[in-house]
């Protein structure tokens, strides 16, 4: 028997004998390795420690401390989900089951078109536990197509997608052309098709959990039947599988959805369709002090403001090459003769703003001196987004962008975009958002206008103005518009959550395209440079980010309600309704609940909304002008002036933060909810 | 011969003979009233002074001090207009010719569908006044159809009007059902068919000027021939005629599309379409300023901000009865399976923000205690109207209502409208419109919903609050919205137009028929009151009158450009930039005007852009920290502080009034070009 060789990743070498596997290259080394490892990497490529390793190859073990191994855990978990509901389902048949972010999925087709339900759930999970327990080796091996073919005679959509491989098509990367089909089988002969690696057997798995089932079409395609997605999650541990439940749970606590109806800020009323949202009193006085505070902002930083219509005849879509390239995320046309003249022209909603400020620049010769002329508008846009994508504000058909268009010199462009990133950074942090990496997406593949040398020179502008931040820079390969390069500010939220928050977009085409010229120093006509850039992104995904990042507390300056004053008894009444006039006086939000309820059920309920402070005012605050002071997440202070009070509120509005826990702390009222609703550290 | 008896205005009689004429009647009067007389008004209606006058008639006199003749001075001109045209373009035929406000028109057919140049109605105006000094007689002659057909035989739209006539319609006011057909004839044979009366004789007429040509077809409709129509206005004396046009040389100097233009306010950019305007950084500045000071007042009375998407699926509207009774003025569908379900569902641009605001309402239970529940928003809405009526930016196709809906008790709505009325009054005299009536416009005869007793109601809550105002009320029987009767604010401008502002309109139905519900102080259900609001009426349509209300010359806290800083030579840019950057860090918008022209040109063309004011800054100023002030419309000062006119320009922002002339004059600078861009008093 012949031997090989193999280097370990410390650089010492083994010999083993011919047809060694990595199992007993682990053995060899130890037995507490041998234990611990789920999947060797060999020659940098992950497999099955079962699989025979060959000579010269170099070798390392991945254990649960190496995170590469969760997506291999995942996809083992859900063979054993497999395993578990066609033994439950007589009948039952199964078509893809890939690892995803944070768990895995698998879908189904029951006997009968079969549902499951949440009770099935607990069965399956039971089931997947026994034959966890119960330690089965996963083993792999390999047919030609024809003899996999009848392996999985029983089951058509396993089938399809070997058609689909041996057709070249690898979309569901089960198969690829030409190549023998592998398997794995496991337990009393569960057999699925599968690429592998798997981990060696099901008692290495465990911490998992099975979260939800959704519709889901065959490959996607509505042309496809409807199939049964079971998702799960899973873990190398306990603790981490613990981890993961409680960010979930945070999440769900701080869903804007949720949060969006129980403080009555926005709903998507069914009569006007899906994707389309009405902002409620409550959420839009906040999205105007959002708006407010934007336009002041960017009147401060230079910008100019502009407006435009929200429909357009087609030809400045064909112009600006929309029609071309975005055509399926816009709207179809309404064809109108809006001109009575017999001819019907086709008339879009609005995608995006651009070509509208683009004909404003090019409504007179500029020269320039004017130059950089930075156009901002809140122009809302309407996308044709699928529904299978909306997801309450974060993703809607109407959004209103707070975009600006750039118009600069070449050679102005690298200073622009640094002030603007600068601006883009500042104005993100007066919402409590700190903690960021820079995206910078790059040429599409596909999909593209302009020269390679046009993308090279603007990516590399973007690049540099992202590195003079020294904040993390994360390539995105292919991820640019049609149009130019982009970075994206990516900011973590609260709970550690990243959202794309703004871009800025280099863009040398739409100025070719629409000739767009100014005169220089040297009195001959240039081609401007724009840069497009969104802050916010859109008002209505911001303001449910924040809404998330904040959990429904909302910071002072935002707070619908800064103050809820509670008179003691109807006596006080008066005293309340004096006392929220001055408030309004000075510029602040408040609202009397008067005694119709008991003291400590209206301080309960006005905690619930999660509002800055409640005020509680009885004799000896009618005596001294004076209140009680209850701020969220803080300790209750008695007999502050209310001129006091109102410098305070002052100077937390003017700082934008949040409300300050008194020096002395008296009686604490509901700590509970108020902790959970405490927004991020000022800034 | 027999006698007649007429009673004269004075209450005196006279006898007559049988036969005779209100002409033979002013000259048994007197000499000067024969020759002065125009028309006799007999038993109440005008007549030709050459028909006899009925035994018993009470007659008046009709002479230029009338401001009854114009109207039919401005027909005779008509007439003399036709016979002009009838007489230099041989087979050319004419169609309707009435008087309207100021004037006249005549739809004309040239031979081979030509046209008529400016030089052809110097030509036409020419033979016009050869017609007047030959002081043709018109004679009154009547035909019963069959004749009055053949009397017209060359004259193809006459014939039609009589056609009509003899089927009953009546519309154009040429010839009833089964009358005889009159016609008038002078000259060498002129001869049109009308009703009449007309004046004596061509003689009569004279102060007219022929105006313009238009493309009109016949009878309004889009399936009649194309005719030519030549507008013109006349009036009784030279005085008259010469004050008119120079009131219309001042309508054109403020003219909102010229001065959008020159001064770069918007634009309506072809590539979008006609009636959809794009705000320029100057008109957008603007714009802004108005929005945010109207939100600022709105926040202080009590109004809560929304924000509702542009487009909705077509249920809303049929519910709202928009698609039954406005669907003329809404742009046609788009089909759409947003929801991918197969199922295509119309969806409209909105034409109204009301339906999206009672969906706020009724998105929860509603307490008396929340009412009245102010809703505010500025919400675009798209109209489809025609091309013949889009007049700049008074009549467009895509309007940003400064909209409210306000939710009431019926118990509180009389207040709620008086406080309301006060509100919208209050707003429109800081924009300097002080001088205003009411109109009060009822019940529409077709297209209304509701019983007559809701009408009736809400009908006399509206004259109720409109009286309590103390200004002139004007009623318009007919002119409310489908849903309800309105309060319109006509305010009239600087040089005295009257433009329709402000609408207060009280709602029965919608609440009806979106079954809106609020629990009162009884525990039981109620259906609230509506009333809906514009104050500006549109955004665009009030930035439009403020442009010709104000020539361009925006007072300061609007001016797009308050301040230009003109240095003397290079050698003072720095200090003019400083300068800038000081007015902006105190909240003002300056602009600086460098050096690269004569001082006296870069003066000429500030104040060609009607700036409240141009600084002038020279040594002298850089060694004291001084200006010269050189304000609109006021006398120069120099050595003025910089701390000094920061605060004369805060004062002035602060009270929205125009700049102040300083009270010692220096020197007037370019008076004439800054006296016409004065603006109006402040308040």
């Amino acid at each position: 028997m012949s031997a090989i060789l193999v280097t370990l990743p410390d650089g010492s070498q083994r010999e083993l004998d011919e047809g060694a596997t990595g199992a007993d290259l682990a053995a060899d080394i130890g037995p507490g390795l041998a234990k611990a490892v789920l999947i060797a990497e060999v020659n940098g490529e992950p497999k099955d420690l079962g699989a025979p390793l060959p000579d010269g190859a170099q070798v390392r073990f991945l254990t649960k401390r190496d995170p590469e191994v969760l997506e291999h855990l995942r996809h083992s978990t859900a063979h054993v989900l497999a395993q578990a509901v066609l033994d439950l389902w007589p009948g039952a048949t199964f078509a893809g089951g890939p690892p995803i972010e944070d768990g895995f999925y698998y879908d189904f087709e029951l006997p009968g078109g079969g549902t499951f339900s949440e009770d099935d759930l607990v069965r399956i999970e039971k089931r997947m536990n026994q034959i966890i327990k119960s330690n089965q080796r996963f083993e792999r091996y390999e047919l030609p197509l024809d003899d996999a073919m009848a392996e999985m005679a029983d089951h058509p959509y396993k089938q399809a997608f070997m058609s689909a491989a041996s057709a070249g098509d690898d979309s569901d990367g089960d198969a690829a052309a030409g190549e023998a089909i592998s398997f794995y089988r496991n337990g009393d002969g569960f057999i699925d098709m599968c690429r592998g690696p798997h981990v060696p057997s099901t008692g290495k798995l465990g911490w998992f959990k099975l979260m939800r089932v959704a519709g889901a079409y065959f490959r996607g395609s509505e042309a496809n039947p409807m199939l049964q997605r079971i998702y799960g999650t899973a873990w190398t541990s306990k603790d981490d599988l613990g981890a993961h439940l409680e960010r979930l749970e945070q999440a769900a606590a701080r869903d804007h959805r949720r949060l969006g109806a129980e403080l009555d800020l926005f709903s998507f009323p069914d009569e006007i369709g899906s994707g389309l949202a009405v902002f409620h009193p409550k959420g839009g006085i906040v999205r105007m002090l959002m708006e407010d505070y934007s336009r002041k902002r960017h009147a401060e930083a230079g910008y100019e403001f502009v407006n435009s219509p929200h429909i357009t005849k087609e030809n400045l879509f064909q112009t600006s090459g929309h029609l071309d390239w975005f055509a399926d995320g816009m709207f179809p046309p309404m064809q109108l003769d809006l001109d009575g003249d017999g001819n019907a022209t086709n008339y879009y909603l609005k995608p995006m703003n651009c070509p509208f400020h683009i004909l404003i620049f090019r409504s007179r010769m500029r020269s320039y001196r004017e130059l950089p002329l930075r156009m901002f508008e809140f122009g809302t846009v309407y996308r044709y987004e699928k529904s299978g994508v909306l997801h309450g504000l974060t993703r809607v058909r109407g959004l209103t962008m707070d975009d600006a268009h750039i118009f600069t010199t070449k050679e102005n462009m690298a200073a622009e975009l640094a002030s603007l990133l600068d601006f883009v950074l500042s104005l993100l942090r007066d919402y409590g958002l700190d903690d960021f990496y820079l995206e910078l997406s790059t040429r599409p593949e596909e999909k593209a206008v302009g020269t390679d040398e046009e993308w090279d020179e603007a990516t590399e502008a973007l690049r540099e103005v992202a590195e003079g931040q020294g904040l993390d820079l994360v390539m995105d390969p292919g991820g640019g518009a049609f149009y130019g390069p982009k970075i994206s500010v990516q900011a973590r939220d609260a709970i550690g959550r990243t959202w794309q928050m703004s871009t800025i977009q280099v863009d040398f085409q739409l100025p070719q395209r629409f000739e767009l010229e100014y005169v220089g120093s040297d009195g001959e006509r240039h081609r401007p440079i724009m840069i497009h850039r969104a802050l916010f992104g859109s008002v209505e995904r911001f303001f449910g980010v924040l809404v998330e990042h904040y959990a429904g507390a909302f910071p002072t300056w935002l707070a619908p309600v800064q103050v809820a004053i509670l008179p003691v008894a109807d006596s006080h009444d008066d005293y309340a309704h004096a006392l929220a006039a001055r408030l309004k006086a000075a510029g602040y939000r408040s609202e009397v609940v008067e005694a119709n309820d008991t003291l400590g059920k209206r301080i309960r309920n006005a905690k619930g909304q999660k509002l800055p402070y409640v005020l509680v005012v009885g004799d000896d605050d009618i005596a001294h002008d004076t209140v009680g002071v209850n701020p969220r997440g803080g300790s209750v202070e008695r007999d502050v002036g209310v001129a006091e009070f109102i410098g305070r509120l002052s100077a937390e509005v003017e700082s934008k933060g949040v409300p300050e826990a008194p020096g002395v702390a008296h009686q604490v009222i509901d700590d509970a909810s108020s902790t959970a609703a405490s927004p991020p550290d000022p800034l």
